[in-house]
């Protein structure tokens, strides 16, 4: 990868949280800024990825998926952000999963060169998209995910007459009764299977699948749930490969989110006539969280056996800092951060650091009863026990619940140490 | 104002929405590259804002404001767009509302020089950058809120020393019990306007409020709740008045949200000592919505008489567009959209039209039974009747509830005629 791009572009005070009154300088130029959280320094709200935790997940995942024997081709929807895309190639990582063709295209641009897009490829200037960028990157390697035979007969009709020195490949998505996309069943699968087998335009490189919207923490439950969905993998797989549908060199497997990833490195890994490939898509890993996925976490970690459960679990990178603007009334004060700001779909942010201005050196864990109970647009609403108050001015470090809804509202993340001190800053590219 | 610098930027494929395989080009040189949404020009999903709409919306407002007397200083936070920020002042506004200095930052560089930020200013480099914007624009009014003497001392604290021309000129919120900030009672509002009064750097511009969260569309019910509101803020204001608080030439009174404008343009309007503006800080009727404040509006109408029930209402400009990627099961389709391309906050999206390339020429109103029923973070469940199903490859037209967390997930959106023809593109600055 190459992002040397990234770190040549200006940043300057249009972007959210960068130093008001600061010029605009290149990314590469944060660091040596000297710019400190704690100092105020940083207009808030601000979101911030703690280097320290964000290594230790990164080690983390590097030791977890050659221990199982699997691949890990991380969603790049969390973050897209590339910059950390290359450090999770750096650590190991197979390739990058991308949700569409315009994340697809942040891929190539910055040098990811093997994609899995999770998701129907569908769209005349999609499919040309990515014939162009077949074209353009030999080295490409690029899956996409197929459910239907409309959608086989679109992209046919969508290629069709455009130059192509090799085929598209496409992975046949299962799915669940009542879940999201996929085919519902062995015959359903095997007929589309068996059509992108026929097509002069696609080959069938693989299958995948989603566990992750099943999932609920109960381990019992979800052994059993993605077990019995891998098994359906499987069966499919061992059919496709009987009837020498597969094309390619080897064969991907993949399923994989970030709640239960470790079932799927136990269950779905299969011998098959050629290599079998398995690759997992979880991408929450990376910043990890302090809610949903902190839960699931210890699940994985519980089933993980010894060496998993005495090694240090993922950390929670990511935070978003703002200040306490109001106190209006008893047990209530009301913080500049909002739904613009961190995560609320799955959980609302977890109050978990306390800097006081010209009182506290470091930060302090907040009192137990400090909780953010709701958010506005703009401002979100924190309650305290009486003798818990926080103080007019205070800075208060959340805790988030589902990274991707907090990367999306933020064009550059900064990276701090442990002290707090800006490192630097990540681009997403939404 | 002066956008010229937001016209001659250059998009480019890494901005969601750009066609994937068009050069950059600047935003100004996008209306004549003949891009068409319907004829698959645009990747999807993609947010974009019907240029009639949001011209009947700004002639709209124009209108009421001026026939009920007060000022409209819209919310920026919406769209944090300055060239609607050009729009909205060029259709009479006053000037425009931010929520925090980041904010106010964007409206002074391009020339905004009147400002409402509608929250308390704290920290030493919001208030540090405050002065030097001070300084820096002679012409720039910038009034901020403020709710307790805690914050003042923390404002006098860190503006001590600075070279300061004139003072900071503020206002003082009154909030609702169980509401978010503001003074709670008639005496703390005095107590903090008295020490605004008394201190050598900030000076007393008016009274602020905020009905907008404790509106909810029972017309009778919001009538006296926002009336005895406004009655609060006038006793206040008299109060001040008559101890020669306010400084300043003219006296600021400003309150009402987008969901019940009309009942603060009628009940706070006042007559003080020297002149008092009445100034809304509605925001999100610019693009309107097809949710929240499309009940909320149809209240408004009914309260403004027959002028206003004759004349065509606000009408939604901003749509995000899908397409059904897959139709796994009966009754279930998924659409290419989610958390991160439409607001989910208030009230998930609404589907209101298709267009089936190949068959429709002009998008077509969908079917009563299409509904969405959830939404992931790229993906959007869409169920339907029986016989009217959508088909694999159709594009969808949402309309979404609560424009400012539609704004905030897109760099870009796109303009377009009624055709669907791409006429620009509105840039955001979160």
């Amino acid at each position: 990868m190459n992002i040397d791009a990234i770190l040549a572009e200006m940043l300057d005070a249009t972007t959210k949280g960068y130093p008001l009154s600061a010029a605009a300088i290149p990314i590469s130029a944060i660091g040596a800024q000297q710019w400190n959280v704690l100092a105020g320094d940083m207009p808030l709200p601000l979101a911030v990825i703690r280097d320290s935790a964000l290594a230790h997940n990164h080690a983390w995942m590097r030791d977890f998926t050659p221990s199982t024997g699997v691949l890990l081709a991380p969603h790049g929807k969390t973050t897209m952000a590339p910059q950390i895309f290359a450090q999770q190639l750096a650590a190991g990582a197979w390739g990058i999963t991308v949700a569409n063709v315009q994340q697809l295209g942040i891929c190539a641009r910055f040098g990811v060169r093997r994609v899995i897009m999770a998701n129907q490829l569908l769209g005349a200037a999609e499919v040309a998209t990515v014939i162009h960028l077949h074209e353009t990157y030999p080295d490409l390697e690029f899956h996409f995910l197929i459910d239907s035979l409309a959608q086989l007969a679109a992209i046919e009709a969508a290629a069709a007459g455009k130059a192509m020195s090799r085929k598209l490949t496409a992975l046949v998505e299962l799915g669940v009764p009542g879940g999201r996309t996929g085919c519902r069943t062995f015959d359903e699968a095997m007929a589309v299977a068996r059509a992108v087998a026929a097509s002069k335009l696609v080959m069938l490189s693989g299958l995948e699948c989603y566990e992750g919207l099943q999932v609920n923490g109960d381990s019992a439950r979800d052994m059993a749930m993605v077990g019995g969905l891998m098994q359906r993998v499987k069966d499919v797989a061992l059919a496709c490969d009987a009837e020498k549908l597969f094309g390619g060199t080897s064969i991907i497997l993949t399923a994989g989110g970030s709640a239960a990833f470790d079932i799927v490195a136990r269950e779905l890994p299969m011998r098959l006539s050629r290599p079998a490939l398995t690759i997992l898509r979880s991408g929450c890993y990376v910043t990890h969280d302090s809610g949903f996925y902190q839960r699931m976490l210890e699940q994985v970690k519980a089933r993980s056996g010894a060496e998993w459960q005495t090694r240090a679990g993922l950390q929670p990178a990511l935070e978003v800092w703002s200040r306490v603007q109001s106190r209006p009334e008893p047990g209530l004060a009301i913080l500049t951060m909002g739904k613009r700001d961190a995560s609320f779909d799955l959980d609302l942010p977890v109050a978990r650091k306390r800097y006081r201005p010209g009182v506290d050196t470091t930060p302090q864990s907040v009192p137990t009863s400090w909780k953010i109970t709701g958010m506005n647009d703009q401002h979100a609403y924190l309650s305290f026990a009486a003798d818990d108050a926080p103080q007019v001015g205070d800075l208060v470090g959340c805790g988030i619940s589902h990274p991707c809804t907090t990367f999306d509202k933020w064009r550059a993340l900064f990276t701090v140490d442990d002290d707090y001190r800006v490192t630097g800053a990540i681009r997403t590219f939404f």
